[in-house]
């Protein structure tokens, strides 16, 4: 099928393209009144990323009413624990919390390997839908969460500023933290193939808690499994986005990836000169300055494009958007990307 | 007084040491039992902050018992705005809480100056009873929020992650935002001058939440007041935390302070490049590197202090020290920098 809008792929593959193309973290989401009313007739998130007809509809809300370059498939990093036999809730205004953790080498016999068609199907019938349903229109994106940053909801069950749990078993007990984070490592791997196999177009890899990691540390422990990841996933454009890892972005910049995704911690100039040429860029509008006015968001975002230059670069905010911003903001910044040259 | 170790105070102030002093943040605290001890005697920590006997008796346990360079005073960074009225308590595995908070104008006018010797005698007092009862044996650090993290809990009333309402604000009401700001710049001011006055002998600066700001915002609304602070405290030096904000790092070392304090996501070489030769640094081992064996501990100490060089440099850990760390591994820190040549 031929792709209408393949701006997005053509930047992540480092072709030439008319202008940048745009999409935001987080943009099938609160933000969106279709969305929290799509969501209000469900029990709760969970349901929501289980059933594949709700999951396509809100998915492809953000490319109807914002305008986005891409579709990014509505669902969670923390499927993949689920799938491998921990399953999670998610707790209003607290967030995700696993009844269960790995605590002990026995722990891990609960664990089983993935079988995505089996464990996962909800997400590769939402994936079929939304790609049935998109048409053609623009690329949709498959994603998964980072092998260390599922290590760390395994370890600990619930969200944590410092995970210090976790980074204590890499230290206490680092040979069964690498059987962990490789395990997690295999199933994300099948888990992306599956995606890609139901017709994501290209996919992105989250490291939410890159930054909580010292460098030694996350070359150790968390590299070898995103060098495994990139390495054995070829069929589409790869972005890992490590946020907080702009220590180590000169290690992220050898994986064999496409795209590397900046937070707003970085000044793009920066970014790619310890990049260098090869990869694409993504981001990284600091999400706060869609608080400010249409003017402040037009002024900044022109200012972020054109440090990056226009080209290998998708433009993006440097995290997800913020749940309380108003989608007409979003806009402004979606209308600015699109009308800049 | 004669300061029998001024170790500290020479390294602050750039002069020759024979070996870097060492000091931890949150070295008085739950990694000792004899703190917990104190604690489990009192309703808890905010009673023990505002109990001078009791503040003095668990600032000097870690002196006595650990053997580091330097006490810091036990207190906390939310004193500074409950003595401008809005007061806070710490709920048990939560953190703080502030039952009231600043969402509009109207709410400066609960605020008011602060009267240090009235509004925060306590602090006062236990700072001098520690002076009197350390008798010289090594430095007494006083502290304070930098007026950014300060902020973000006057604006948000307990911790969080992406602090969005506090950077609302600065986007939304940005009046109001630099309003409440110089309110508390004027108040850490006072505060820091009256400690000196009681005795501590350097001062620090814990801008814990400087690394969610862009460089960008950091630069419009925190740095003034860094400046304003760094200007008008010239009696002792004084240091700067920003956590997270190597991004302006650059930026930081203008300010006129003695000492940068880093996180453990820069290489002290690359800060030492950064910063140039005039300051001092101070930090920056992972916390979670005492996890590790007595082994790892002595490694990874040496080889951080090879990065620094032994002079210009105050040894601590890039962040305050987990509650859950051994102390016979803190004690490994401390005497591997005491050893080291």
């Amino acid at each position: 099928m031929n792709m209408q809008n393949d701006l997005l792929l053509r930047a992540a593959r480092g072709e030439q393209v008319e202008r940048p193309p745009v999409w935001l973290m987080r943009q099938a989401g609160r933000i969106l009144p279709e969305y929290r009313a799509v969501r209000a007739k469900l029990s709760g998130f969970v349901e929501l990323v289980q059933t594949p007809e709700k999951a396509c509809e809100v998915t492809i809300q953000p490319v109807d009413l914002l305008g986005v370059d891409a579709a990014i498939i509505f669902s969670d990093i923390l499927v993949v624990p689920e799938a491998m036999g921990l399953p999670y809730e998610l707790i209003e205004k607290q967030g995700p919390f696993f009844p269960e953790t790995i605590n002990r080498e026995s722990d891990l016999q609960r664990l089983h390997t993935v079988e995505p068609e089996e464990d996962l199907k909800y997400v590769m019938d939402a994936i079929r839908l939304t790609k049935k349903e998109l048409n053609g229109r623009v690329p949709l994106i498959g994603f998964a969460g980072a092998p260390w940053t599922i290590f760390c909801y395994m370890i600990e069950g619930k969200g944590s500023k410092a995970w210090a749990g976790a980074r204590r078993m890499l230290w206490e007990e680092p040979e069964m933290a690498r059987t962990l984070l490789t395990m997690i490592t295999d199933a994300t791997i099948v888990y992306l193939k599956a995606q890609i196999k139901a017709g994501v177009d290209l996919v992105q890899v989250f490291d939410s808690w890159a930054g909580i990691l010292s460098r030694d540390l996350y070359m150790e422990f968390a590299m070898p499994c995103m060098k495994r990841i990139c390495d054995e996933i070829n069929e589409v454009p790869l972005t890992v986005f490590a946020k907080g890892g702009n220590h180590f972005l000169k290690d992220l910049a050898t994986l064999n990836c496409d795209t590397i995704g900046l937070d707003w911690n970085i000044h793009p100039q920066t970014a790619r000169e310890i990049v260098g040429n090869d990869k694409t860029l993504q981001g990284n509008l600091d999400p706060s300055v869609l608080y400010g006015s249409h003017d402040e968001i037009r002024k900044r975002t022109k200012e972020m494009l054109k440090h990056f230059g226009g080209q290998q670069h998708i433009a993006n905010l440097g995290h997800g958007v913020y749940p309380d911003i108003d989608p007409e903001k979003v806009k402004t910044f979606i209308e600015t990307v699109k009308e800049w040259k």
